[in-house]
């Protein structure tokens, strides 16, 4: 069971999209293509991959004329090159305005999915999750976290209105001049935070560990850390927090970072850097 | 003179990012950094590139406080890895605030910049100029065509709207039956448009040329065209109109494609597939 | 085949408008027609024109309940006065309170449909076409531009961002001191620009048009040029680039100016100065 | 003292055209002239009238850039051909990007209070004031009012939301089939009505004007009614009720109806007809 | 016949107060009930009152998902404590996501219903209504009036913009520094201000009810009058005017206010101390 | 240091606000109060209580016009009834038009704050915190748990977005009907989740606690117990859970409830059920 992102903030970005590509109609297809024309395209995947993309172009078509959309891989599903994906039927001009936003938002998406899912694989046989990051796509939040999940991968925190992530910037603001001990110091301003708030810490070497254990850290984000100190902070630790890794995190790594015991491996290429899938509409 | 794009656009951009990003706050800063507490942070390369992103940094960070940022580098300027491109001063708990959507946004530009860069670099000595497409991330593409032009490229129609671009499944949804001649078909329907729309014909091998001309395209696409085929196009085609070269478009094959005299290459992979530039913020 | 305005734009559009007019509902109809009262309306042609606004009343009578229109008169199609143009049946509390704002549209697009019909006749038996210009009402150009379409007349460059005008105010801004060529300085700022983009350059004198020429202008505006003079620019222009008349343009000089051999005239009164057409809703 | 539209609405009001004009900036003014021009600009009468735009003006050219305005006549004031009506300087860029918005604002409003300016004129020795309508433009209606009120006119309510006002489809619908009074049954619905709103029953013949001072009118509009009727009607009502005339008034006719000593005379044509007055940005 | 808010600006309003209850869904229901479960629900009062609140339940769960209500009590009518209002059925996630903002509304508008409700009961045998004042929860003003009308009260003037409330502190501001008369003063200011407008004015003292009367008044608000001065003022306006009273007006004191013989009463307390009626989904 | 809401979210309530209050303008201080008044007026307290309402006051104030807010009593700060909380001073038509917007703001926000107060207090000697909940008035949920903030509440979860509560109807739809574990249903379900969710589990009797114990909950909410069973259920649950009790919760209960050791008491009332502190603007 797949958490689906809210089909109405979904279609605003659709719509918004559209907007943006034909602010006051398509010129071509409304003045070289007959109103009447009707067409039928399929989505065909130009290589393999993780599908992500239902609803933008089901979205996308429906928004611009009365075209209907059908799909043979849903998301969250692999195919091979090849593959036809899904198949669209209606008014030609409508089809054709709507062909690149459709596939601008496809093609991205199942670029994250396609991604995400080779790093999932590559936890195989570790408790490791592969978790994403706030290095999204301005506006595109909610739905690239969305093509995570279909990749098989795990969300971190939404924004920063929904969890707290304490780094080294703010512990270094934070840090009481005072002597007084800032374990104490993120307990105490902690009290004003509602009671389901998550915190999190970042350490950024061992030495931190035990001010993060007691300062009621939920997780302890381990930065940058060696394979070795991975598996020390990760015994020292010993399930009393969440554990997670990031920093320098590479496909080729993930096995033995996911081999040290960390519950979450967050990997911000996910969405940072994306390549999008090939995939094209043939009529 | 680099054309800009407009500011009130690029602050909406810039705050519905910082919305989305903490739709009711940043609940770590605002908890856990003193409301006095003043910074100063440095935007800095960890890889060197093109830049682009005065704008929304200084804007994201101008919204989330009384933060003031001074740039060193300027949007369009090639930097070294290690160089401190920007310095933001003001409240800890604005900069802290600001600090991933300004990344996210200048991270994406400058990655753009960089690699058109590139591109732009491999036409030496020859009259292409590189162009981007429609191939854009939903919503951004006031600024990702803002980033091609800081990398040295020139830009394509900017929507549906602004130009006509005649593709294979246009014509195939136009051509006549009756017999009448495809050319001249063209040529009536333009007639509604307004004289000052650039029409462009795309061709899928050398024999469409003639009707390409003869229809009075502004510009003849020429996809997927080989290099030998590209070249005899140019020469058939002989500055009667613009000539583009498109499909398959890899950096190494930049050099050969320039060189058989075409006028533009166009490149999707500019703003479809965008690495993020490794930029980061210290305090 | 008419190129008709984007029909989710219209929406907003009318909905905007019925906003205005009732911002928290029709006081007089919800309160002193029964809810349950069913009305037959029919909009009649007080004068004979050119009829615009199938979408626009539509939309507004649908938008304020559910109301059925038929159309007799379709979008750039002549009537005479008496004549019925469309029908609408549903509640009469919705009829009455979408009226004023359907008649607001539909008088003011018929008003410049008829209006430009009359300029398009003028042109009888020359080659050049009516075009309009941005003198349009703030927030309706969309729609004023669609009703220029429905009287036959033509659409000039849709706003500042799809399209370059050089007028005389900016050839005095860009116009070098250090001596060098202003064609030349034209030329070369032109390279920033899409391909795509058309540039037209406004002359005041015959001596300007070689400039014009040399500058690469793919559209020659003469600007409040005599008859006499028209008549020498285009011959000296000899179909090089398109030619526009503009200024001092009525009805009555249409002829004479089409018959020097423009392509285009372009005139602000089609839609800066706009009589309403006299429509009416009978019951 | 003038009462003025809310500023913050005339803002967005402005706004929104500038982004119609230039939803991607001005390619020729960001291309074609140097953003460190600086320029000096007259607004110039071509004709006389009776101004109204200060803030549309301003705000238009504040929002393109820092350009500043100063205006030597003020809204509500008369001046001659020729006239200096204000200054802009600031950046070229800026001016020359807004001038337009500007201008087809300032023309259109001047257009109509000058025109309000004769009715009104044509009042002169009787108590009649000349009253706007509903028959304004979609989305304009806050600056039309304005515009009247600048001409020396007065406003009609606002919209169907702040006045009821009873036309003949209304009676026709709320006609009780039952034999009961029409003047009851209005006495009855009205008791629904917040005390704050004024009724106005329209009247289209002598015979009905018993029934509509019975229904407790406010005021009683007389529809169509011949100078003799308007005479009798007044002196019927004898200062029981405002009445207000409309319906085929025309210039030449303000003399007369004003005569017959009606309170206020509507007409339609102050905004559903506007001539816009010819204003020039001089450089 | 109750007049009822416009539906387009309930939706509006639906829509928002659900988007701000789950910004980007609701993460119990959709991750821990089925997407396929259907569900029906019943509204059931756990206390008695009058009922407001059909359209923004309907409109919630509609916005949901497929979720149908039907209502066996409708608004305006009053029910028991253990009622049955409502019956939802639909998907049980749409349901449980839309359930706090149904009731959220809902509550709060049957609040005001039932409360309204019991004064306008307490004014039986008297000419007196009851009437609500601007102090609303911004907002939601639209809604609090209808929930007046459904517990029997009647609406005073919707905003600053449609009908004039001269007060003490204006009074203050407008009174004539040399020597003129207020009335005077007040009756020439009255003429840039629509026929349509009706003006009001509050005094403070039997003194001042004969300028109020000399200045025009359509209505005027007795505020914090003795229960002697009341029946006092009354008797001196005898008819001439619409009489208000406000100030100190609790449930208990509502007969003898309405005793005096005034129009109408205007109670804050209605509106700006709202407490929720006991309304429950109860599946 | 009191968790402040976001500044510019406050912004756009205030003016959707002064919107709603006056849509064009204040019809009776821009008639009747001269333009260059100017005024002082004193923000006074009617009644004792606890302020909330800094911002909107300032900002109400300020979007009407040039005037400048200085408090003397800050958020979160009590006061008793005569206390002079602020003073305005600038242009009098400002002052009055943003008068009842700033106040209707000020005397909910500042209900709540006393009110929460109130709670807070009769919790002395305990360890329960004060908590809001979901029940707050649609579209201002971001003041009103700023309110209660400033009461010396707590905030529970934001949103159904950012934490998840499974109450009796979650629990009944998920109910595994094939035998299965309910506590292991919710624990693999909640693997969806990001690990920064927080999941409470609400049970309505003692025997429902070991589930929730044993799926993992974060918080057990404690639903309807008798003071008996709370004290048992704290017991039973040790400290493994937070613990929080509801319904049926009233002022004069707090002190027994809080007594049992429950963590958190939540209290819908501080916020469906406001009564609005009164507070007046003081010329």
């Amino acid at each position: 069971m797949l958490l689906k992102p809210d089909r109405k903030s979904v279609q605003r970005l659709v719509e918004m999209a559209l907007l943006e590509d034909a602010p006051w109609g398509d010129l071509t297809s409304q003045t070289f293509v007959p109103a009447e024309a009707q067409m039928r395209a399929r989505l065909t995947a130009r290589e393999g991959g993780v599908f992500c993309g239902e609803d933008v172009i089901a979205i996308a078509m429906a928004s611009a004329g009365k075209v209907e959309t059908t799909f043979a891989i849903h998301d969250g599903e692999a195919f091979e090159a090849g593959a036809i994906i899904a198949e669209c039927s209606g008014p030609a001009q409508a089809i054709l305005q709507a062909e690149r936003v459709a596939l601008n938002f496809a093609q991205r998406l199942s670029g994250i999915a396609t991604l995400t899912a080779k790093y999932v694989a590559a936890t195989a046989g570790t408790r490791a999750k592969i978790v994403d990051t706030r290095k999204t796509t301005p506006g595109l939040r909610l739905l690239e976290r969305y093509a995570v999940r279909c990749g098989g991968g795990h969300n971190h925190r939404f924004s920063l209105s929904d969890a707290v992530m304490l780094k080294d910037n703010h512990l270094a603001a934070l840090a009481p001049n005072d002597g007084s001990d800032l374990a104490e110091t993120i307990r105490k301003a902690r009290m004003q935070l509602p009671h389901t708030t998550h915190v999190e810490i970042e350490v950024d070497c061992l030495d931190q560990v035990p001010m993060a254990l007691s300062a009621g850290a939920d997780t302890i984000l381990l930065d940058n850390f060696s394979i070795e100190h991975l598996k020390c902070a990760v015994e020292q630790i010993n399930g009393r927090t969440i554990t997670e890794a990031s920093g320098g995190v590479t496909l080729d790594r993930i096995p033995e970072i996911a081999a040290t015991g960390v519950d979450l491996i967050s990997v911000g290429a996910l969405t940072h850097s994306v390549r999008a899938l090939d995939l094209g509409l043939d009529i």
